[in-house]
């Protein structure tokens, strides 16, 4: 049957962001519009629309002052920058102009920035000291002045310059009729000196092109360190010249060239960015011992691994060979990134082969080495003679960090309780980067990424402990992601990552970062990011280009199983299983399922009548959308997400009952809502429904009115 | 007022691909959900939804028989390559397995393919003989034979195979439990050689990832050439190590390494297409000589060229330097690119440089040279010799085409009335490409392009000179092209030139055209085209991220101007204008008002209800959609939209009270309604509403029952 619900103009009323369009939509005589205006309100909500550009800076600058006035972008604007600019800066001049004329449809006389500082036009001026170095500790900073007249970006290194741009993008505002700065005064530098990146090339390739775009990204979350997972189990994924067996054996034909690796890297650098290469060894070494069978530790022939997990196939560290290959290979890699450090990885070496092989069991005794540990902080050890014969000097991650290790090393913490790894690095005078608790693999919502402390509250740690915490990486590990879906597993949620980098607030709101967050993540389609287009993409697939609409409002409540539950064992996907499915066309931090949550934390708190409506509303369109999609023609990848349309849609036809206190709800009914609750609740399609807690409260809630338990348990 | 008109329902009812999912829409109870159901429905009809994947081919194969019963296809089937299989087979049958297993969801237990030909599974077997060459008439064909357990492909050349995997994914068919091919035999081959797509890398610059992906598209419409247009007065977009000033000073920073260039050959090679590069001289030249000044015609200072058009600076034949840079440049490029053909341009050369020039007019006297035609003569002999001399033949466009001018050069057509020079350029005993027709920046619909013949009728070729008609090439010059939007003007129009050149139909059927057309199309999505969501990109940035709904429909409706009269006089738009605009979100052959000028066309036929009651739907969305557009906050960018948007509304609104026969209809009234139908066709922001004979036609059979005059002219 059909009840009679509240229409959608009230959804938003109690929100801050949204009013302003209340009095036209319920001017509005259509009701038509009312189901896209939901859509719309939820964008509203979650960007914060009516505000200001300069709060929804992300990441935040240091200082901000506001003033009076606007500098109003004309189409005759100038951007001036020193005679002899660095190529740096050329470049981040010329593209910001370019971004800015595509955000606003201005038909600008000037494409390209000029040098002559005589200048009568209204002008966004550009003035810095010196060419930044990619180095640790170089200064970023930056200080953006806006005046009616001009735009004054100061900085140390062209660096600063480069963030300035981006700051100054993200600054542009408008009202109807004009684009313009409001005026006021930036202040801003980095709280960490390593803000990362690291992209795993190997589990799925990634190709030149999603390497560059997501290189522009970094920028607008200003980070500055790229690390390039390019060697595991499933491939090796760099030219080396003297060993053409690596790409040939080893890489299913997808690797980068040296000459693309050059590129790559002097794009990186254009944008203040360095790149540090990673070789992952002794561990993760199948496709090395593809290549190199005899520098395995258990001689046999190998293939590429196809499936996710921790694999046997470890080098030798008792053979020679092994050092004369990896030293071949960081020699050519020195020679390809310019960056002082090199990683080495060294994670997760179970030591089986070791234990399995009497000759390297021989070795240790003879060379009274008692554990696999020691073993691997042997050959780390040699490693590093290796790398510091280059001048590199060598990162890995924090199973590397051992007695005999050299305090020279960085150590990539990823382990273990918060702050618990990172604390005993820094306390046993190691400089640290930490990616534990910036898994972005790991489906979380930004907001967990978002709290993560860098330098723990609790651990008493000296001003010299501290200052070895360098920064953090976020690490998007690429078992199940594909060029297709890899910038909607990185944005935007590393841009929340990119402030606790950049800004490390101490006081956080995460709603306010969420609009923040939703906001400048749009604003990266710009650069190429596909996070947003590409889940139509897959809807499209998935529908064969039928209407779309009803897998979009699913693909909008639903997130990808978090942790490595996707993929149990890591048997389930191989590396050519199919990455067009419905749980690729989800994200986390569902931008629904986020509004939903919230409007159910309102609305239990006050029973607002409006509160009410909005949420029948949302249970309204989730019982229809089941009717939609069954309209379509159906096939076999579409026909697998009935079971979970039909769940959603039998739960929230069921709360539209109880919401409108209906007669039959009785003990039987609420046997079968439990029922239907955890149907609803079943992980279907590689899927979840993160409103458990939400449907539960509001269940019990409700039926509590009328003396009947809701949701057990 | 608000009239009540029919809902969607019966919309679709009068067309043949549709009525399959009436009834379920009938009995649905939601209203709310017609409103995207239309959608679905113009999608269906235009790509014939319900028909079997062997009706859907694009190229349509020379021969097809359907038999009884289907290969099922299952995770566990298997592609058999031969042994020592060549690295195109390899990677084309590794490529279709990833693209089976993304469309379908499968996950198979083979990635790869398998060189055993003793197997006990379901099989698609590869046969072939030899490695096809990329040479003028190499053998491209192939046969398919699909029984319940087998499918089989044979080919003379892996280049055949090729093709063939193409064909067999466009045979890829589904009910609702399984995937499968029909059983069925196919024999084909391609009715031309020359299936080019040439892409302009000069007025915009597009990067690598954009030319392999549309080289991946290429394969689909089997298209065999890729045509590289590297220099123009915009930029010259090749690397020459010999000359580094040339990428230093005229190409703005983008342009192709050489080591690029040789891996989009390669990637190109991989799939069976040769690549051809032009080099466009003695006009297109500015950034030639902004490189090198004293190789141009008149002695000064040159920059870059920012607009469109035909520009002045001409290289001087009479300048040995010339042949020098030229003779360089093509050394260079023929160890780059294997195939036997370059381009050397050759066309608009207006000469006006020469004429101003004294010595060049002595030196014309001197050597009894009559006109610039004659001059340009010269050069282009000594341009071959150059070429000769590097062992490849030259191609160039039909300017080149002179007396003097061996037999041995290929033209390639473009100008002048259909057919016309054509003929004119094989009588005279020349090989030709065509062009004239294949325009693609023209944004012209579809059915203009494959309509075109390759062998003029009336023109009583005999056997020889018809086949001295090589072949043809869509264009896609770049003057307001972006990588961005290049995809949306290539694709998917380019699909019915490929099958033009591949098929060559004598029968055509416009609608079916259409359907397939359209089903092909968003098969290309996989492939990294990005034709249908960069229109969402674009929509998005003009709304700010708002609901993008209303914007979509304006999109579907209107098309971009077609012709030049975008960038009238060529000084509209500057290489650095914004093409973030609205029409670049729309495109050639807009479905909607495809959609609706049919149903108008059918409804003059038979003054059907059903037909008018869609016809009214359609208008009352129109009227509708523009509270929805000004229900959105705006911005200057969307602002410049509302006159477009309301000129439709009020058009609708007059025309929805004509359909329902209202009393107030008078002279008075269509005065105003005159006014309205002007205002909807004037040419607001780029774009076009390609409805006019539609409009005009409905509203004077609507009110000739009236008696009253309807729209005059």
């Amino acid at each position: 049957m059909q009840s009679r619900v509240a229409a959608c103009p009230d959804l938003m009323s109690g929100c801050d962001e949204a009013p302003a369009l209340n009095n036209h939509i319920i001017k509005s005589p259509l009701k038509l519009t009312y189901i896209f205006i939901i859509l719309f309100l939820v964008l509203n909500h979650l960007q914060g629309q009516n505000q200001p550009a300069y709060h929804k800076l992300m990441p935040k600058p240091q200082n901000l002052t506001v003033h009076e006035g606007r500098f109003v972008l004309d189409a005759d604007f100038l951007v001036v920058i020193p005679e002899k600019s660095s190529r740096r800066v050329q470049i981040a001049a010329t593209k910001f102009i370019r971004r800015l004329t595509n955000r606003t449809g201005l038909f600008v006389q000037n494409g390209f920035p000029v040098f002559d500082q005589h200048f009568s036009q209204a002008g966004i001026i550009v003035h810095y000291q010196r060419v930044g170095k990619l180095r640790l500790n170089e200064d970023e900073s930056y200080k953006i002045q806006i005046t009616a007249n001009q735009v004054m970006i100061q900085a140390p290194t062209d660096i600063g310059v480069v963030f300035a741009f981006e700051t100054l993008l993200q600054l542009l505002d408008n009202d109807k009729d004009t684009y313009f700065f409001q005026n006021l005064s930036i202040t801003d530098k980095p709280a960490f000196t390593w803000r990362g990146l690291m992209i795993d090339a190997s589990r799925h390739f990634e190709p030149v092109g999603v390497i560059k775009r997501n290189l522009d990204a970094m920028l607008v979350a200003k980070m500055n360190t790229f690390h390039w997972h390019l060697s595991d189990d499933q491939g090796f994924r760099v030219e080396i010249k003297k060993y053409p067996q690596l790409i040939q054996k080893a890489s299913d034909g997808q690797y980068y060239t040296q000459a693309q690796i050059k590129d790559i890297v002097q794009y990186a650098s254009d944008r203040g960015i360095r790149v540090i290469p990673e070789i992952d060894v002794p561990g993760h070494a199948t496709a090395l011992v593809t290549a190199f069978p005899e520098i395995a530790s258990q001689k046999q022939n190998y293939r590429l691994e196809r499936n996710a997990g921790i694999f046997d196939p470890t080098l030798d560290p008792t053979n020679p060979k092994t050092y004369e290959v990896l030293d071949q290979i960081f020699k050519e890699l020195s020679k390809l990134f310019p960056f002082e450090y090199m990683h080495i990885g060294g994670d997760e070496n179970r030591g089986k082969q070791w234990n399995n092989n009497a000759d390297i069991q021989t070795f240790m005794k003879h060379k009274n080495i008692k554990s696999n540990h020691e073993l691997q902080t042997y050959f780390n050890v040699k490693l590093q003679k290796i790398l510091n014969k280059y001048h590199k000097k060598l990162m890995g991650w924090e199973e590397i960090r051992t007695k005999q290790m050299p305090k020279t090393a960085l150590i990539h913490v990823w382990r273990g309780k918060a702050g618990e790894s990172l604390v005993k690095t820094v306390k046993n005078g190691y400089n640290a980067v930490l990616s534990n608790g910036f898994y972005i693999d790991l489906m979380l919502p930004a907001a967990s990424h978002y709290k993560t402390q860098l330098i723990p509250n609790k651990a008493n740690l000296t001003p010299e402990e501290k200052s070895r915490i360098l920064g953090g990486e976020a690490t998007m590990w690429g078992e199940l992601v594909t060029p297709l879906t890899i910038d909607s597993r990185i944005w935007p949620r590393t841009l929340a990552i990119g402030e606790r980098l950049w800004t490390n607030p101490e006081k956080i709101d995460i709603d306010k970062m969420y609009q923040r967050l939703f906001t400048q993540s749009y604003h990266l389609e710009e650069l190429g990011i596909a996070h947003i287009k590409n889940r139509d993409v897959i809807l499209r697939n998935i529908t064969q280009n039928q209407d779309i609409s009803s897998l979009q409002l699913l693909s909008r409540l639903y997130e990808p199983l978090k942790g490595y539950t996707r993929n149990k064992g890591g048997t389930e996907y191989q590396t050519y299983s199919p990455f067009m499915l419905f749980a690729d066309a989800c994200t986390a931090d569902a931008p629904d399922a986020l509004y939903f949550n919230r409007l159910v934390k309102s609305y239990l708190q006050s029973h607002a009548v409006k509160d009410k409506r909005a949420i029948v509303s949302c249970l309204k369109r989730w019982k229809d959308n089941h009717h939609k999609l069954m309209s379509l023609r159906p096939n076999p990848k579409l026909v697998t997400l009935y079971p979970m349309s039909a769940s959603l849609a039998d739960l929230s036809q069921s709360m539209m009952r109880i919401s409108h206190n209906l007669e039959d709800i009785d003990t039987a009914f609420v046997k079968k809502l439990n029922t239907q609750y955890q149907k609803a609740l079943y992980k279907y399609n590689d899927v979840e429904l993160p409103l458990a807690n939400s449907l539960k409260a509001l269940i019990n809630d409700w039926l509590s009115d009328k003396g009947l338990d809701g949701i057990r348990k």
